[in-house]
C-alpha cells in the first residue's frame, strides 16, 4: 500500500528517504537524551543547565516532526518507534543515575557533535535530489549548531 | 552519590519509585507511538485523526514529565533513554509503514487501555506510601481515560 | 449498543455512574439558576451580585461538562436533558420575576448549601470504587464550597 | 415590583415580550441538546460531531444571554429556569444511551430546523414595534441558519 | 469645498446628516458626563458604581467614532467640538462637586433616558432614507438601553 | 443534488440568491485589485497607500466569506472561481504596470463607488425576501463607504 | 460634604487643585479638538495625519484621567464637563467643516504650543506645594511635548 | 517608467520574473480554488474538508503576497489581476454546484499535483539566476507538498 | 562583606538608606495587612471590597519589590523578614476574626493615611541625597494615595 | 459573629482549621524569606538563584491565598498578619545582611524541609475529617516538594 | 584560547568567517543610520518615514544577532564595537542635523543598495563552503532588498 | 533649518542638549558593548551571563531612543551615529575575541559604573533648565543603576 506519489524518481527518493529517516532518529533520541539529564542533572550549575536542556527538547521536538512530515510528504514511511530509535541513534547512551553538571555539559557537546556531523552529510546528501529536503535539514543544522556552540561556550 | 535526600522511608520509597519508573517508561513510549501513527495514518478520516493524535503526545509529554520530576523530587533517578523505554514498555510494537486509520483507532484503544491498567494499579499501590505521588497519577489517569473513551467512541 | 468499555467492575460503576449522572444534575440546573438570578436580579447592589453570579455559571458549566464527559469515559450515558435536570434537580426553583439582591444571595447561598452537600456525599461514595472520580469531585466540590463562602460573607 | 421601565408601549411590549422568551427557551433547549449529544455521540466521525455541537453550544450560549437581557432591559422578565424550558421548548427530546453520528446530525439538522422556524417568525412579529430586538434576533438567526447548512452538508 | 460625494439624494442626506450629528452631540456629553460623576461619585457604592461608569464611557466613546465617521463617509460635517456640545446637548447638566452614589445612578438613568429617547426617533427618522445609517443606530441604542436597565435595576 | 433546504420559498430565493452572488464577485474582485494596487503602487505616498489597501483587502476577503457561506446557507451555490470573477465583475480592469499613487487612490475610489452603489441595490432587493441576508449586506455597505470616503478624502 | 480629606495644607492645596483643574480642562478639550480634527481633516495626507491624531486623543485621555482623579485623590473636585471645559479652554476653537491636511497639522502644532505652554507652568508652581502632582504633570508634558515635536517636524 | 531598480542583470531577472510571476497567478487561482470547494463541499466528512481547505487558503495567499512582493523588489510588476489568473492558471476549473467530499479531496489532490510540478521547475530555473528568489519558492512549494500529502492520506 | 559599592557619599546613603528600609517594612505590611482584611471581609459590600484589596495587595507587593531592590542597587541592605516587620510596622495591628465591611474600609483609610504620611516625609529626606530613590518613592505614593482616596470615598 | 457556616462537623472542623492555619502561617513566611533571600543575595550564581527565589514566592504566595480562603470557606478565621506570622513560624531566621549563594541554597533547602514535613502531617491529620482540604494541601506540597528538589540539586 | 570547535575546514572558515564579520558591520551600522535618519527626518512625510526607518531598525537588529551568533557557533569572533563599525562600515556617512523626508528615503535607497550588493557577494563566497551560513544570508538580503523596493518605490 | 521651536530659552537648551547627547552616545555604545559580550562570552557561566547581558541591550535601546527623541522634541539633533559614538563614548573599549565570564562580568561592572556616574552629573546639571529632561534621566538612572546591582552582587 503506497498512498503518497513522490514527487522525485526513485533513485532520488532512496537518498532522501535514507537522509530523512536517519535526521529522524537522531532528533528523536536527542529529545530522548535531553530529557534525561534535565530530570538528572545535579550541581551548582543546576538550574541553568536544567533550562538549557528544556531548549533542546524543544527543538529536537520540533524538528523531528518536521522531518517525519517531510518524509511522509514523500511517500517514505517515518519510523520514530522507540525500539528503532534505540537501535539506530548514533549518540552514545547517557549512564543512568545523577549527572554532575560539568558532565551534563560534556555529554551534550558530544551528542550534539555527533548529529551535527551527520547532518552536515545528510545536506551534501539531499542538495541534488531534492533541495526542499536539503532547506529542511539546513534549517535544523543551523540550530543544533548554535545550540552545540552554546554547551561548548560554557564547558570546562 | 545519592544528593536528593527523600522525605520517604526506604520501603515506601521503593514502592514509589517503581510506581514512577514505570509510569514514565509507559509515558515515553506513548508519545512515540502516538507520533508514529500521527505521521503514517493514512485513510478518510486522516485529518481527524491526525489532529488528535497529537493531542495524546501532548498529554503524554506533559505528564511524562510530571512523573519523572516527581521521582527527581523524591531522590530516585527517572530512567527515560531510548533502550530503556524500548526494553520495559508495555505497549505492543506499532507495524512499520502506513496504518490505516481503522487500524490507527484500534491501537490507540489497546495501547491506552494497557497503560491505563498499570496506572490503576500504581494508584492503589502509592495510596499508602506517597498520597503526593498517588494525586499525580490519579490525574494523569484521568486524562488518558478521556482519551481512551474518545477513541474508543470512533472505533468501528 | 455499549461501545466504551468501563474500566471499573459492573459493582463499582454502579455506585460510580449514580454519582456522576446526580453530579451532572446539580451542575446543569446551578448554571441556570445562577443565570435566571443573573438576569432578573435588582436592588442596590445589582451590578457586583450580576458579575458574582456569572462566575458560578462558568464555574457549574465547566464542572458539568467534566462530570459528563467522566461518565461517557466510564462507559456510563450521562444526562443532561432539560427534562431530566428539571425532574432531579435537588436545587428549590427560584420565583418568577424581579429578584432582590438580598433575595438573590439568599437564594444562591441555600441553591449551593444543598448540592455542597450532595457533593460531600459523592466524594465518599467513590472513594473506594474510583479514586479518579473521587478527585474529580474533590476539586469541584472546593470550588463551590469557595462561592458559598462568598455568598454567605455577603449574606445579611 | 417593576423595576425597569420599559421604553415601548403596553401592547408592542408584549408582542416583543413573547418573542424573547420563545427565543430564550428555545436557545437554552438548545445549548443543553447540543450538550447531550456531545457526550453521547459515537461513530467513526465521533471528534468531528463532537467538537461542531460544541460550536453550537457557544453559540446557543451567546445569544440566550443576549435575548434575556435583552428582555429585562425592556422590562420584561426572562425565564431560563429548567422546568420552563422543559416545559416550552419547540425541540423534541434527544433519546437518552449513545447516539450513533449520523443520528447526532440528524438530531441537530432537525433541532436547528425547528428553531430557525421559529426566529424567522420572532423577526417578522418584532419588526414594528422594536427593530432593535429585531436586530438581535436577526443576527442570532444568522448564526443558527450557517449551523444549520454545516450539520446539512454532512448528512447522509 | 466638499470633498466626499454622498451616495444619497439631497433630501435624504439632509434627515440622515441631522440624525447623525445629533447622535454625536448626545454621545460625546454622555462620555463626559459619564466621566465626571465617575470622578466625583461617594458613597458606599463608590467602587461599583464608579468601574460602571466607565463601562459607559467606552460604550460612548467607541459609538461617538461611528457616528461622526459615518457623517464624514456620507459627506457630512460632523462637529464635535467642546461648545456645540455644550450648546446642543440634551444631558441636564450635572452638579459640581462630590456626587452621592445613589444621587450619580439616578443622574445616568436620567442622562440615558433622555438618550435613548432621541437614538428612537433618530431609528425612525433614517429608516427610509439610508438603512446603513439605521444600522449603526440601532446597534448603539441597544447598547445604551442594556446600560439604562442596568442603572435602572440598582436605582434605590 | 440539492443538499442544502432553503428556508425561504422559490421566488424570494431567487432574488435573495443572485444579490449574493454578485456581492460575492464583487468582493472577490476588490480584494485581487487591491492587492494588485498595493504590489504595483509608486510614488511619494506609497507607503500609506500600500497599508490602506491591505485593510480594503482583509475588508473584501471576510466579507465575501459572508456572502459566500449565507448562499450555501440559503442553499445556493456561490460561485468564486477565478473565470466567473473575470467574467461578471463590474470593476474596471486596472492597468498593468506601475502604478502613481495618485492614479492608485483614483481608482480605489472608482471600484469602491461602483461596488457600492450595486451593494445599495441589493439592500432594497433583498429587504423583503429575507432580512437576514439584507442585514448582512448592510453590514458589509458600512464598511466599504467607510474605506471609500477615506480614499476620497485624501484623493487631489 | 468633603469626604475625601487632603494630605496637603489649605494654602498648597488651593495651587495645586487649580493646576490640576487647568491640565483637566486642557486635556479634556485636547481630546475633542483631536478629534474632530481626526473626523474633518482631508488631502493627501489624510491618512497618515488621521492615524495620528488619533494617538494624540488617546494621550489626552489617558492623561485626563490621572489629572482628574489626582485631583479627586486630594479631596479636590475636577469639573470635566462640557460647559466648564468650552468655557475655560485655551485652545482656539477649530472652524467646522472640511480641514485641509496642512491647516490640520498647524492646527495641532498651536493646540499643543498653548497646552504645553500653560503646563510649563503649572510644573513651576506645583513643584514646591506637591511633588507628587508634579511629577505627574512632568509626565504628561513629556508626552505632549513628543507630539508637539512630530506635528512641527512634519509642518510645511 | 521602472522605478525599482533590479539588482539583477537582464537575462537573469527575465527567467526569474516569469518564475516569480508564474507562481502568483497559480497561488491565486489555488486560494480561489480552494475556497469555491470551501463553500461549496458536502457529505460525511464536510467539516473535516471545509476546515482543512481554509488552511491551504492561509498558504496560498500568505506565498502569494510573498511572491508578488518579491517581484516588485526585483523591478518587475506582478500581475495578480482576476481576468490574467483566470487566463493563465493551470488548475483545472473546478465544476459549479455542490461538490461531494470525496470529489473535493481528488480535486485538491489534482490542483496541488499541478502546482507542486510547475514549482518545482522554478526551483531549478532560479537556481543560477537567484537564489534568493529560488529559497522563496524551495520553502512555498514544502509548503504545497506537505498540503498534498495530506489530501493524498486521506482520498479514497 | 559590602558587595555592592554605593554611588552616594556616605551620609546620604544612611539617609537614602533608612527611607527604603522604612518604605519597604510598610509596604510589605500593607500587603500583609489588605490580604488579613480580603480573606476576614464580611457584609453586604464583600466582594466589592474584596477585590478592591487584592489591588492594593498588588501595589503593595510591587512596590516592596522596588524599593527593596532599590535598596540594594546603592548597597544597602533590604530587610523584610517576618520579624522585622512585625517589630517596625506603624500600621496599627487589624483585629482577628470576621471583619465587617464597613470596618475594612474604615481599616485601610487608616493604613493608607499612616503609610501616606510616612511615605510624605520620606519624599523629602531623598530629595537632596538621591532624586533617584525621591522619584521611586514619589510614584508609589501617587499610587497609595489613589488608592487612599477609594476608600474614603466609600467610607460610611 | 460567625458567618460562615461549616460543612463539618465541630471535632473535624478543629482539626482542619489548625492544618490550614498552620499551612497559611508557613507560606506566608516562606515567601517573605524568599523575597529577603531574592534580594541580599551575592554570588557567582546571583542571577540563577534571584530567578529561582522568586518562582518560590509566586508559589507561596498562591498557595498561601488558596489555604486561606479554604480556611474562610470553612468558617474557620485565617490569620497572616505579620506579628502572627513572626510568632508562629517554623521557617529559622535568615540572617540580615548580604547572604552568599552557596548559602543561599542552603537556607531555601532547610526553610522548604521543614515546611514540607509539617505539610506532610496534615496531609495525615486532613484525611478523614476533610478530604476537600487534604487535597488542596497535597497539591500544595508537590509544588514544594519540586522547589526543595531542585535547591538540593544544586547545593554543594 | 579557542573554545569553540568549527564544524568547518580552516580555509572554509576564513571565508565564512569574513562574510559574517562583514554582514555583522553592514547590519550593526544600518541599524545606527536608520535609527539617526529616524530621530532627525522632517517634511510632510515626517511620520511614514519615521514609522518605516523603525521597521529597517528591527530586521537589521534581528540579523545583525543572527550573523553575530552565527559566526560565535562556527569558532569565529564576531565584532560589532562601535569604533569597528565606524571604521569598517561600506555604508556612507549621514549627515548631522535635520534631514528632510526626501533626502531620508534616499539615504536609505543609498544604504540598502551598498549593503545588498555585498550581501550578494557574500551568497556567493559562501555557497560552498557552508551552505548553512549562505542560508542565513540568503534569508537576511531577501528582507534588505524588500526594504530596498519600498524606499525605491517612494522616492521622488 | 531649525523646523521644531524648542520651548526653552537658549541657554537652558544648550545645557539640556548637552547632557542628552551625552546620555544618548552613553546608552548606544552601551547597547553595542553589551551585545559584543554577549556574543564572545564564555565559561561556566556563559547561560546566565548571555541572557543577562540581552538585558542590559534591551534596556540601553529603549532608554537611547527616548533621550534621543526628547532632544529632538527641544529641537536638539541627537547624533547616534557609529563614528560620532565611537569617538565620544566614555566606556572603555572591550577586547575583541572570547571573554570569560568573570571578565564579562567585570567590564559590566565597569562601563555601567562609567554610565552611572555622568548620568548622575546630567540628573544635577537638568534640574533647574528642564525637569521634565531630569525626569527621564533619572528614571533611565534608576534602571542602570539596577543592572549595576546585579553584575556587583555576582562579581567574584
Amino acid at each position: 500500500m503506497s498512498v503518497v506519489k513522490s514527487t522525485l524518481p526513485e533513485a532520488d527518493l532512496k537518498v532522501v528517504g535514507e537522509a530523512l529517516q536517519g535526521a529522524l532518529v537522531d532528533l528523536v533520541d536527542l529529545s530522548l537524551v535531553a530529557k534525561q539529564v534535565h530530570w538528572n542533572v545535579v550541581g551548582p550549575r543546576f538550574r541553568s543547565v536544567h533550562l538549557q536542556l528544556d531548549e533542546v527538547v524543544t527543538t529536537a521536538r520540533l524538528h523531528s516532526d518536521s522531518v517525519a512530515e517531510r518524509a511522509s510528504a514523500l511517500g517514505v514511511n517515518p519510523d520514530g518507534r522507540s525500539a528503532s530509535v534505540a537501535r539506530s541513534t548514533a549518540i552514545r547512551e547517557v549512564p543512568s543515575g545523577w549527572i554532575k553538571d560539568v558532565d551534563a555539559v560534556r555529554i551534550l557537546v558530544d551528542a550534539l557533535g555527533v548529529v551535527v556531523g551527520r547532518m552536515r552529510e545528510r545536506i551534501e546528501a539531499t542538495a541534488d535530489p531534492d533541495p526542499v529536503t536539503q532547506d529542511i535539514i539546513i534549517g535544523l543544522t543551523a540550530d543544533l549548531e548554535k545550540h552545540a556552540w552554546m554547551f561548548q561556550a560554557e564547558s570546562e
